[in-house]
C-alpha cells in the first residue's frame, strides 16, 4: 500500500477501497503514515466527501483501532445520546437518570468544552468530589446497580480518532460531515451501546447552521450507526438560543436539579422527554415507565443521586458560587423576540465557564443566568443577564459579546425546538 | 495571523491576500507553521486554484525566503531556457553553448534526475572531473568569460520552494498548475536572469498530457515572469515521443556532441534552434548571428568545450560506456508510427540511468539508443533499440517496458514539434 496513491486516489474524486481505508488509519495510528499526508487526505476529504460505503469503513476502522466496551451481559438493554453541542445543553444531566429510571442501562462517555459550547464533564466536575475517571469494571459495576453513567472516555477507545481529530483541529478539516460523522460515530460505537439518540443542533449557537447541512450528518450518522447494528435515531433540535436559563457549569447542575425535581425551564423539560422517550424506544422499551412521570415522581431524582455518588460526589454538598456578579438592565421595553446562542456562549466562556485550550482550566461557577427568554415581555430597567464570574475583570469583555445579542420589540414567531426526526 | 484562518480561507474558495501569502511561506520556511498545515493548505491550493494575483505573490515570497542572484553587472544580457522534463530532452547541452556562442550570458540552474525522465545534472556528470556545484562568485567568473554555466543551484535560492517541494512530493500534491508554476519561477527568478524561454512539454512521456493544461502551466509562468519584469516566452513542445536518438546520460552527451558539429538528429537540432533563437530574441538580441550558423561554424562548439572547461571537465575524455549491451530487433516490417516516450523513459531508468529515490547513484553509461524513429522504415529482424546497462539483470524489465511501446505499420501522420508559442 502506498500512502500518495491514496491520497491521489481521493484527491481525483474516487472512491477509496476498504483495504485502503484499513490500511490508512491502521499506519496513521502507528506513526508510519505522517501528520502531513493525512492531514491532505484529511483535505480531499472535506474536498470530494465520502460515500455511505467509505465512511461506514472509515468509521469501523477507526473502532478497531482500539479497544471496544462491552454491556451485552447486562439484564437490562443500553442506550445512550450524543449532542453535536449548543450553549446551555445540560440535557445530558437531567437525562441520564430519566432513562436509567425508567429500565434502560445508559453508558455514557462524555468530553469536556472547548470554545464556546460547555462540556458535560466539566458541568459534573462542579459536584465536590464527583470524578470523571471510570475504569470499563466500574462502568459496568455502576450500570448494574445505578443504571447509568457519565464518565470520561479511557485513552483505549477509538485511539485513531483521538489522534485525527486532534490533526483536523490544526488544519482547517473539521467541517466535513463525513469526518465529524465517523469522529462521533467511532466513540459512540467503541462505548458498546445498543441503541443511541442523536441530538444535532441546528442554528446560530450550532455547528450545522443550517436545516440541510444538519440533515445530512444526521443522515450520515445514523446509516453508520444502523449498518453497525446499533439502533440509530437522530433529532435536529433548535440552538439558535441557549437552552434553559443558564449557561455555566454549576449554574447548569443547578437548573438539572429543577428540572429533576420536577420544575425547570420548559424547554430543557421538553428535550430531555422527547430525547428520552426515544432513547427507551430505541432501547425497545417504548412500552415501559414515561420518562415525564419518572421527573415528577421523584425517580429520575433518586437515580441522580445514586449516579452522583457512585462517582465519588455528595449529592448534597452545595455547589460552587461565583466570587462576583454583575447585572445587565434591559435598555427597553416590549417583547424578547432575539437572543444568539453564541453570542451569550462566547459571554460565558469570557467569564471563565469555558476554556480557549485544552490545558486550560475552567471556572465552577462562572456563567450567564437568562432572566428572560424569546418570546417573553421586558421592561426598560429589568434584570436581563446576570453575569457571574471569579474575575471582575472579566465582566467587561462579556458584556461585548452580550451588546448585540438581542432585540428587544419586533416580530416574535415561536419555533419548535424538535424540527424534524431522521431514522 | 492564524494559519487555520489562511487554510480555511482558501479551502472555502476565497481569495489569499498578499499579507497572508507572504506570513505563511516565511512562517513555514522558519517552521512555525507545520508540515501538516502546509500540507492541508496545498491540498485546498489543488481544489482551489490560484488568481494571478496569488500565484504572483506566492512566488514573490518563495523568492523572498532566500537570496537571488543578480547578473546585471556583466557586459552582455543574460537570458535563460527551462524545460518542464521529457524523455531525452538533451536540448540544455547544446543550447547553452550555442546561444553563449550568439552574445548572450546564460546562468543555468538545473537539476537531477527522479523517476522517468532524466537530470541535465546527470547527463554532464557523466563528463569525466565535470562538477556541478559552482559557487555565485564563480558563476559571474564564468558567465563573464565563457557566456555559460550550468550548475546546481545553491542551497541558498528560494529555500521556501525546496521545502515545499519536498512536502509536496509525499502528499499528492505535485498535480496543481499554481504550485508548479510557482516553483519553476520562483527558482528562475532567484537565477536573476534577465529573459528567460519556457518549453512546456505536451504529451504521453510528459508532466502535461493535454495541450489545455500545458498551455494554462506555460500561461501562468509567462504572467509570472511577465509581473516580476523578465521578458518570458513559452514553446508548447511535443513529448509523444523521445528527443533525439538517445536516452541515457554519456549517450546523450555524446549526441549533444554531434549536434554542436553541425549534425545529429534533426528533431534535436530543430528544437536547440527555435529555443536559442527565443533566448536571443526575449534578451534583445535578435539581430544578432543566428543559432544555426553558431551550429555549424564550430562557435558552439567552441563554446561548449570552454563552458566543460571552466566547471573542471575534460572536453577530450572518452565518456564511459556500459558493461553490457542488448539488442531489440523488429518483430515486423513497415512503417514505425508510434514509439511511446514514457514506456522508453520507464526502460531507460530501469537499466540505470534514473533514480527512484533522491539518494540513489545514476549509471553514467547506461540508457537505450533508438535506431528507428517514427516515420522511419523498419524491417523485421534489423536492430529498433540498444539497451546498455552495468548490469545484464536489468535487461529483462526494461525490455517488459519496452515491448507495448511502439507500433510498426498503420498510419502515421507527422505532428510539428513546436506546437505554440505563448508569450
Amino acid at each position: 500500500m502506498d500512502v500518495i496513491d491514496i491520497i491521489v486516489t481521493k484527491r481525483d474524486g474516487k472512491e477509496l477501497s476498504n483495504d485502503q481505508i484499513d490500511w490508512v488509519i491502521d499506519a496513521y495510528t502507528r506513526g508510519e503514515v505522517a501528520e502531513e499526508q493525512m492531514a491532505a487526505l484529511n483535505m480531499a476529504i472535506v474536498w470530494r466527501g465520502m460515500s455511505r460505503s467509505e465512511v461506514g469503513r472509515w468509521t469501523e476502522a477507526m473502532l478497531a483501532s482500539g479497544e471496544r466496551l462491552d454491556f451485552s451481559g447486562l439484564d437490562r438493554p443500553t442506550t445512550d445520546k450524543h449532542s453535536t453541542g449548543g450553549v446551555g445543553d445540560k440535557i445530558t444531566l437531567p437525562l441520564t437518570p430519566t432513562v436509567a429510571a425508567c429500565g434502560a442501562a445508559v453508558p455514557q462517555l462524555s468530553g469536556r468544552g472547548l470554545g464556546h459550547t460547555g462540556g458535560t464533564l466539566d458541568k459534573l466536575e462542579s459536584i465536590p468530589g464527583w470524578r470523571a475517571e471510570v475504569s470499563p469494571a466500574e462502568m459496568q459495576r455502576i450500570l448494574a446497580d445505578v443504571g447509568g453513567v457519565v464518565c470520561a472516555a479511557g485513552t483505549g477507545l477509538a485511539p485513531a480518532d483521538r489522534k485525527l481529530y486532534a490533526l483536523r483541529d490544526v488544519t482547517g478539516t473539521v467541517e466535513s460531515i463525513p469526518l465529524i460523522a465517523s469522529s462521533i460515530m467511532s466513540k459512540k460505537l467503541a462505548e458498546g451501546t445498543g441503541a443511541l439518540v442523536l441530538d444535532v443542533k441546528v442554528g446560530a449557537g450550532a455547528f450545522m447552521k443550517d436545516r440541510e447541512s444538519a440533515r445530512e450528518l444526521a443522515r450520515t450518522m445514523v446509516d453508520i450507526g444502523t449498518d453497525h447494528g446499533v439502533r440509530t435515531v437522530a433529532l435536529l433540535t433548535a440552538m439558535d438560543t441557549p437552552l434553559g436559563r443558564t449557561v455555566g457549569n454549576a449554574l447548569e447542575v443547578t437548573e438539572s436539579l429543577e428540572v429533576l425535581a420536577g420544575g425547570g425551564p420548559a424547554d430543557v423539560v421538553e428535550l430531555t422527554v422527547a430525547l428520552a422517550r426515544e432513547m427507551l424506544a430505541a432501547a425497545g422499551l417504548a412500552g415501559a415507565k414515561d420518562p415525564a412521570e419518572a421527573l415528577h415522581d421523584g425517580s429520575a431524582m433518586d437515580s441522580w443521586r445514586r449516579m452522583v455518588a457512585a462517582q465519588g460526589g455528595d449529592p448534597d454538598a452545595p455547589l460552587p458560587v461565583a466570587a462576583r456578579t454583575r447585572e445587565v438592565l434591559a435598555s427597553g421595553s416590549g417583547v424578547l423576540s432575539r437572543l444568539d446562542a453564541h453570542a451569550v456562549g462566547v459571554a460565558a466562556w469570557r467569564l471563565g465557564a469555558g476554556r480557549a485550550r485544552k490545558e486550560d482550566p475552567v471556572s465552577a461557577g462562572a456563567g450567564i443566568t437568562l432572566h428572560v427568554k424569546p418570546g417573553e415581555e421586558v421592561r426598560a430597567g429589568d434584570p436581563l443577564f446576570t453575569l457571574h464570574s471569579d474575575d471582575p475583570d472579566r465582566f467587561e469583555r462579556a458584556e461585548e459579546s452580550l451588546a448585540g445579542s438581542y432585540t428587544i420589540g419586533g416580530a416574535y414567531t415561536p419555533r419548535p425546538l424538535v424540527i424534524e426526526r431522521v431514522e
